[in-house]
Protein backbone atom coordinates (compact mmCIF):
# COMPACT_ATOMS: atom_id res chain seq x y z
CA UNK A 1 0.00 0.00 0.00
CA UNK A 2 3.32 2.14 -1.08
CA UNK A 3 0.52 4.54 -3.01
CA UNK A 4 -1.71 5.31 -0.63
CA UNK A 5 1.39 6.56 1.73
CA UNK A 6 1.64 8.68 -1.50
CA UNK A 7 -1.43 9.76 -1.65
CA UNK A 8 -1.48 10.89 2.45
CA UNK A 9 1.92 12.48 1.83
CA UNK A 10 1.16 14.24 -1.47
CA UNK A 11 -2.63 16.04 -0.18
CA UNK A 12 -2.94 14.75 3.51
CA UNK A 13 -4.77 12.00 5.13
CA UNK A 14 -8.09 13.83 5.56
CA UNK A 15 -8.48 15.11 2.12
CA UNK A 16 -7.83 11.66 0.74
CA UNK A 17 -10.74 9.70 0.47
CA UNK A 18 -10.98 5.98 0.89
CA UNK A 19 -12.24 5.64 -3.05
CA UNK A 20 -8.79 7.32 -4.20
CA UNK A 21 -6.86 4.62 -2.38
CA UNK A 22 -8.74 1.70 -3.76
CA UNK A 23 -8.36 3.22 -7.14
CA UNK A 24 -5.07 3.70 -6.61
CA UNK A 25 -4.63 0.44 -5.56
CA UNK A 26 -6.90 -0.79 -8.52
CA UNK A 27 -9.49 -2.04 -6.47
CA UNK A 28 -12.98 -0.85 -5.87
CA UNK A 29 -14.07 0.82 -2.75
CA UNK A 30 -16.08 -1.86 -1.39
CA UNK A 31 -13.13 -4.53 -2.02
CA UNK A 32 -11.21 -2.06 -0.10
CA UNK A 33 -13.81 -2.68 2.47
CA UNK A 34 -13.18 -6.06 2.98
CA UNK A 35 -9.90 -5.77 3.31
CA UNK A 36 -9.71 -2.52 5.89
CA UNK A 37 -11.91 -1.62 8.62
CA UNK A 38 -11.17 2.07 7.19
CA UNK A 39 -8.52 4.45 5.69
CA UNK A 40 -6.20 4.61 8.73
CA UNK A 41 -5.72 0.49 8.38
CA UNK A 42 -3.84 0.76 5.24
CA UNK A 43 -1.16 2.23 7.47
CA UNK A 44 -0.86 -0.61 9.78
CA UNK A 45 -0.45 -3.38 7.19
CA UNK A 46 3.00 -4.52 8.62
CA UNK A 47 1.29 -4.48 12.22
CA UNK A 48 0.30 -8.20 12.38
CA UNK A 49 3.09 -9.37 10.39
CA UNK A 50 5.50 -7.35 12.82
CA UNK A 51 3.04 -8.55 15.89
CA UNK A 52 3.48 -12.35 14.61
CA UNK A 53 7.71 -12.09 14.28
CA UNK A 54 7.96 -10.64 18.12
CA UNK A 55 5.52 -13.48 19.22
CA UNK A 56 7.34 -16.50 17.51
CA UNK A 57 10.37 -15.11 18.95
CA UNK A 58 9.46 -15.10 21.97
CA UNK A 59 8.19 -18.66 21.86
CA UNK A 60 11.26 -19.85 20.51
CA UNK A 61 13.57 -18.45 22.88
CA UNK A 62 15.38 -20.15 25.21
CA UNK A 63 14.62 -20.83 28.81
CA UNK A 64 15.64 -17.74 30.69
CA UNK A 65 15.17 -15.95 33.97
CA UNK A 66 15.83 -12.57 32.42
CA UNK A 67 12.62 -11.98 31.03
CA UNK A 68 13.52 -8.01 30.13
CA UNK A 69 16.00 -9.89 27.64
CA UNK A 70 13.92 -12.35 26.01
CA UNK A 71 11.64 -9.49 25.34
CA UNK A 72 14.16 -7.26 23.88
CA UNK A 73 15.71 -9.95 21.48
CA UNK A 74 11.94 -10.45 20.40
CA UNK A 75 11.90 -6.55 19.22
CA UNK A 76 15.39 -6.99 17.54
CA UNK A 77 13.75 -10.08 15.55
CA UNK A 78 10.77 -7.77 14.84
CA UNK A 79 12.73 -4.86 13.85
CA UNK A 80 13.61 -6.87 10.95
CA UNK A 81 10.59 -6.80 9.84
CA UNK A 82 11.56 -2.88 8.86
CA UNK A 83 14.87 -2.74 8.77
CA UNK A 84 15.20 -2.92 4.68
CA UNK A 85 13.04 0.07 4.21
CA UNK A 86 13.68 3.18 6.28
CA UNK A 87 12.51 5.74 3.39
CA UNK A 88 8.84 4.38 4.17
CA UNK A 89 8.79 4.17 7.75
CA UNK A 90 9.97 7.85 7.55
CA UNK A 91 7.28 8.89 5.14
CA UNK A 92 4.66 7.02 7.00
CA UNK A 93 5.95 8.26 10.60
CA UNK A 94 5.40 12.15 9.04
CA UNK A 95 1.82 11.01 7.99
CA UNK A 96 1.05 9.29 11.35
CA UNK A 97 2.34 12.51 13.31
CA UNK A 98 0.27 14.88 11.27
CA UNK A 99 -2.72 13.23 12.25
CA UNK A 100 -4.45 12.82 15.66
CA UNK A 101 -6.68 9.71 14.42
CA UNK A 102 -3.40 8.67 12.82
CA UNK A 103 -1.79 8.63 16.43
CA UNK A 104 -4.61 7.12 18.54
CA UNK A 105 -4.20 3.83 15.90
CA UNK A 106 -0.98 3.67 16.41
CA UNK A 107 -1.04 3.50 20.20
CA UNK A 108 -3.97 1.12 20.06
CA UNK A 109 -1.68 -1.49 17.76
CA UNK A 110 1.21 -0.63 20.11
CA UNK A 111 -1.15 -1.59 23.10
CA UNK A 112 -2.17 -4.80 21.42
CA UNK A 113 1.51 -5.80 20.52
CA UNK A 114 2.26 -5.45 24.02
CA UNK A 115 -0.97 -7.72 25.34
CA UNK A 116 0.29 -10.13 22.67
CA UNK A 117 3.76 -10.33 24.23
CA UNK A 118 2.18 -10.61 28.01
CA UNK A 119 0.23 -13.32 26.94
CA UNK A 120 2.91 -15.20 25.55
CA UNK A 121 5.04 -14.49 28.44
CA UNK A 122 2.51 -15.79 30.92
CA UNK A 123 2.50 -19.03 28.81
CA UNK A 124 6.23 -19.52 29.49
CA UNK A 125 5.39 -19.26 32.91
CA UNK A 126 6.26 -16.02 34.27
CA UNK A 127 4.13 -13.91 36.47
CA UNK A 128 1.40 -11.48 35.01
CA UNK A 129 3.06 -8.65 36.92
CA UNK A 130 6.18 -9.19 35.27
CA UNK A 131 4.83 -10.30 32.27
CA UNK A 132 2.53 -6.93 31.57
CA UNK A 133 5.90 -4.67 32.74
CA UNK A 134 8.36 -6.50 30.49
CA UNK A 135 5.46 -6.55 27.14
CA UNK A 136 5.25 -2.54 27.94
CA UNK A 137 8.73 -1.95 28.51
CA UNK A 138 9.55 -3.46 25.65
CA UNK A 139 6.76 -1.72 23.46
CA UNK A 140 8.42 1.73 25.04
CA UNK A 141 12.08 0.24 23.51
CA UNK A 142 10.57 -0.27 20.38
CA UNK A 143 8.84 3.05 20.20
CA UNK A 144 11.95 4.86 21.06
CA UNK A 145 14.44 3.46 19.36
CA UNK A 146 11.99 3.70 16.23
CA UNK A 147 11.93 7.42 16.71
CA UNK A 148 16.08 7.52 16.90
CA UNK A 149 16.40 5.17 14.02
CA UNK A 150 14.27 7.01 11.91
CA UNK A 151 14.91 10.43 13.11
CA UNK A 152 19.05 10.25 13.03
CA UNK A 153 20.99 9.06 10.54
CA UNK A 154 23.74 7.76 12.30
CA UNK A 155 22.02 5.80 14.70
CA UNK A 156 22.89 2.36 12.71
CA UNK A 157 20.52 0.13 12.27
CA UNK A 158 16.95 0.20 14.29
CA UNK A 159 18.50 -3.44 15.93
CA UNK A 160 21.10 -1.42 17.56
CA UNK A 161 18.78 1.32 18.15
CA UNK A 162 16.84 -0.88 20.15
CA UNK A 163 19.91 -2.75 21.81
CA UNK A 164 20.82 1.06 22.73
CA UNK A 165 17.58 1.97 24.48
CA UNK A 166 17.53 -1.14 26.37
CA UNK A 167 20.92 -0.22 27.93
CA UNK A 168 20.40 3.10 28.56
CA UNK A 169 17.05 1.70 30.78
CA UNK A 170 19.00 -0.82 32.78
CA UNK A 171 21.21 2.06 33.24
CA UNK A 172 18.02 4.54 34.68
CA UNK A 173 16.85 1.57 36.67
CA UNK A 174 20.10 0.41 38.32
CA UNK A 175 20.21 4.18 39.76
CA UNK B 1 -19.38 14.63 34.55
CA UNK B 2 -20.30 11.04 36.85
CA UNK B 3 -23.58 11.58 35.26
CA UNK B 4 -22.40 10.91 31.75
CA UNK B 5 -20.62 8.06 33.18
CA UNK B 6 -24.12 6.13 34.37
CA UNK B 7 -25.40 7.20 31.20
CA UNK B 8 -22.22 5.27 29.91
CA UNK B 9 -22.62 2.29 32.10
CA UNK B 10 -26.54 1.94 32.03
CA UNK B 11 -26.88 1.88 28.00
CA UNK B 12 -23.61 1.82 26.43
CA UNK B 13 -21.11 4.34 25.22
CA UNK B 14 -22.00 4.26 21.70
CA UNK B 15 -25.96 4.27 22.29
CA UNK B 16 -25.79 7.14 24.50
CA UNK B 17 -26.19 10.43 22.27
CA UNK B 18 -24.48 13.78 22.67
CA UNK B 19 -27.55 15.14 23.68
CA UNK B 20 -28.91 12.60 26.23
CA UNK B 21 -25.03 13.63 27.72
CA UNK B 22 -26.19 17.30 27.60
CA UNK B 23 -29.20 16.64 29.03
CA UNK B 24 -27.94 14.85 32.19
CA UNK B 25 -25.57 17.57 32.63
CA UNK B 26 -28.50 19.96 32.45
CA UNK B 27 -26.97 21.67 29.72
CA UNK B 28 -27.68 22.55 25.77
CA UNK B 29 -25.66 20.65 22.98
CA UNK B 30 -24.33 23.85 21.62
CA UNK B 31 -22.41 24.07 25.61
CA UNK B 32 -21.14 20.77 25.73
CA UNK B 33 -19.40 21.38 22.58
CA UNK B 34 -18.05 24.85 23.88
CA UNK B 35 -16.48 21.93 26.61
CA UNK B 36 -15.83 18.89 24.99
CA UNK B 37 -14.23 18.13 21.44
CA UNK B 38 -16.43 15.23 21.40
CA UNK B 39 -18.50 12.46 23.60
CA UNK B 40 -15.25 10.56 24.34
CA UNK B 41 -13.88 13.76 26.06
CA UNK B 42 -16.41 14.06 28.71
CA UNK B 43 -14.45 10.93 30.08
CA UNK B 44 -10.97 12.41 30.22
CA UNK B 45 -12.42 15.32 32.61
CA UNK B 46 -9.31 14.54 35.35
CA UNK B 47 -6.32 13.67 32.82
CA UNK B 48 -5.51 17.89 32.46
CA UNK B 49 -5.75 17.89 36.10
CA UNK B 50 -3.46 14.55 37.14
CA UNK B 51 -1.03 15.79 34.42
CA UNK B 52 -1.19 19.36 36.27
CA UNK B 53 -0.14 17.40 39.36
CA UNK B 54 2.49 15.33 37.76
CA UNK B 55 4.47 17.61 35.84
CA UNK B 56 4.12 20.11 39.17
CA UNK B 57 5.57 17.32 41.44
CA UNK B 58 8.15 16.86 38.77
CA UNK B 59 9.05 20.40 38.37
CA UNK B 60 9.29 20.89 42.37
CA UNK B 61 11.31 17.49 42.86
CA UNK B 62 14.88 18.30 44.26
CA UNK B 63 17.79 17.61 41.85
CA UNK B 64 18.70 13.79 41.41
CA UNK B 65 20.58 11.84 39.64
CA UNK B 66 18.20 9.14 39.95
CA UNK B 67 15.67 10.06 37.04
CA UNK B 68 13.15 7.15 37.25
CA UNK B 69 12.98 7.48 41.22
CA UNK B 70 11.71 11.00 40.52
CA UNK B 71 9.37 10.32 37.72
CA UNK B 72 7.72 7.54 39.60
CA UNK B 73 7.59 10.14 43.30
CA UNK B 74 5.50 12.27 40.67
CA UNK B 75 3.15 9.72 39.86
CA UNK B 76 2.34 9.07 43.22
CA UNK B 77 1.65 12.05 43.80
CA UNK B 78 -0.62 12.07 40.37
CA UNK B 79 -2.30 8.86 41.84
CA UNK B 80 -3.88 10.98 44.68
CA UNK B 81 -5.79 12.84 42.37
CA UNK B 82 -7.87 9.30 41.89
CA UNK B 83 -7.23 7.62 44.97
CA UNK B 84 -10.53 8.76 46.91
CA UNK B 85 -12.90 7.73 44.34
CA UNK B 86 -11.90 4.17 43.05
CA UNK B 87 -15.44 3.16 42.41
CA UNK B 88 -15.17 6.04 39.84
CA UNK B 89 -12.24 4.65 38.09
CA UNK B 90 -13.33 1.30 38.24
CA UNK B 91 -17.01 1.77 36.90
CA UNK B 92 -14.98 4.25 34.16
CA UNK B 93 -12.29 1.43 33.10
CA UNK B 94 -15.29 -1.01 32.44
CA UNK B 95 -16.98 1.59 30.12
CA UNK B 96 -13.22 2.09 28.42
CA UNK B 97 -12.72 -1.70 27.92
CA UNK B 98 -16.12 -2.07 26.17
CA UNK B 99 -15.11 0.42 23.24
CA UNK B 100 -12.24 0.48 21.15
CA UNK B 101 -12.05 4.40 19.96
CA UNK B 102 -12.25 4.88 23.89
CA UNK B 103 -9.15 2.88 24.43
CA UNK B 104 -7.59 4.95 21.68
CA UNK B 105 -8.27 8.35 22.99
CA UNK B 106 -7.11 7.10 26.87
CA UNK B 107 -3.54 5.91 24.88
CA UNK B 108 -3.47 8.97 23.47
CA UNK B 109 -3.88 10.77 26.85
CA UNK B 110 -1.02 9.07 28.51
CA UNK B 111 1.27 9.91 25.43
CA UNK B 112 0.20 13.62 25.77
CA UNK B 113 1.15 12.35 29.41
CA UNK B 114 4.64 10.92 28.60
CA UNK B 115 5.52 13.48 26.40
CA UNK B 116 5.12 16.41 28.89
CA UNK B 117 6.73 14.50 31.34
CA UNK B 118 10.08 13.92 28.83
CA UNK B 119 9.62 18.04 28.26
CA UNK B 120 9.66 18.42 31.76
CA UNK B 121 12.69 16.30 32.63
CA UNK B 122 14.87 17.71 29.77
CA UNK B 123 13.80 21.27 31.09
CA UNK B 124 15.77 19.76 34.33
CA UNK B 125 19.01 18.97 32.24
CA UNK B 126 18.00 15.42 31.98
CA UNK B 127 19.34 14.25 27.85
CA UNK B 128 16.74 13.41 25.96
CA UNK B 129 16.69 9.68 25.53
CA UNK B 130 16.78 9.45 29.44
CA UNK B 131 14.02 11.88 29.76
CA UNK B 132 11.98 9.81 26.81
CA UNK B 133 12.41 6.27 28.76
CA UNK B 134 11.75 7.56 32.10
CA UNK B 135 8.35 9.07 31.22
CA UNK B 136 7.54 6.49 29.12
CA UNK B 137 8.31 4.01 31.37
CA UNK B 138 6.81 6.24 34.57
CA UNK B 139 3.28 6.04 32.00
CA UNK B 140 3.90 2.40 32.20
CA UNK B 141 3.95 1.94 35.65
CA UNK B 142 1.01 4.04 36.18
CA UNK B 143 -1.00 2.11 33.48
CA UNK B 144 -0.30 -1.51 35.13
CA UNK B 145 -0.01 0.02 39.04
CA UNK B 146 -3.59 1.83 38.14
CA UNK B 147 -5.32 -1.74 36.92
CA UNK B 148 -4.33 -3.47 40.01
CA UNK B 149 -5.20 -0.98 41.78
CA UNK B 150 -9.01 -0.96 40.47
CA UNK B 151 -8.92 -4.87 39.90
CA UNK B 152 -7.38 -5.93 43.24
CA UNK B 153 -9.48 -5.75 46.65
CA UNK B 154 -6.32 -6.14 48.43
CA UNK B 155 -3.89 -4.42 46.44
CA UNK B 156 -3.46 -1.15 48.75
CA UNK B 157 -3.73 2.49 48.04
CA UNK B 158 -2.86 3.57 44.24
CA UNK B 159 0.39 4.93 45.26
CA UNK B 160 1.43 1.68 47.20
CA UNK B 161 0.80 0.00 43.88
CA UNK B 162 2.60 2.27 41.95
CA UNK B 163 6.13 1.97 44.29
CA UNK B 164 5.41 -2.09 43.71
CA UNK B 165 5.44 -2.11 40.24
CA UNK B 166 8.78 0.19 40.08
CA UNK B 167 10.17 -2.48 42.67
CA UNK B 168 8.99 -5.03 40.16
CA UNK B 169 11.10 -3.13 37.07
CA UNK B 170 13.96 -2.80 38.75
CA UNK B 171 14.17 -6.29 39.75
CA UNK B 172 13.58 -7.01 36.19
CA UNK B 173 16.34 -4.71 34.49
CA UNK B 174 18.92 -5.89 37.32
CA UNK B 175 19.05 -9.04 36.24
Amino acid sequence: MRSALELFTEQGFEKTTTLEVAERAGVTERTFYRYFADKREVLFNASNELQSVIIAAIDAAPPSTDVLETVVTAMEAGAAVLEENRSYSQARAKVIAANPSLQERELLKFSTMSAATSAALRARGVSPLAADISAESGATIFKIAFETWIGDDSAGTFAHCIRTTYNELRALAQN
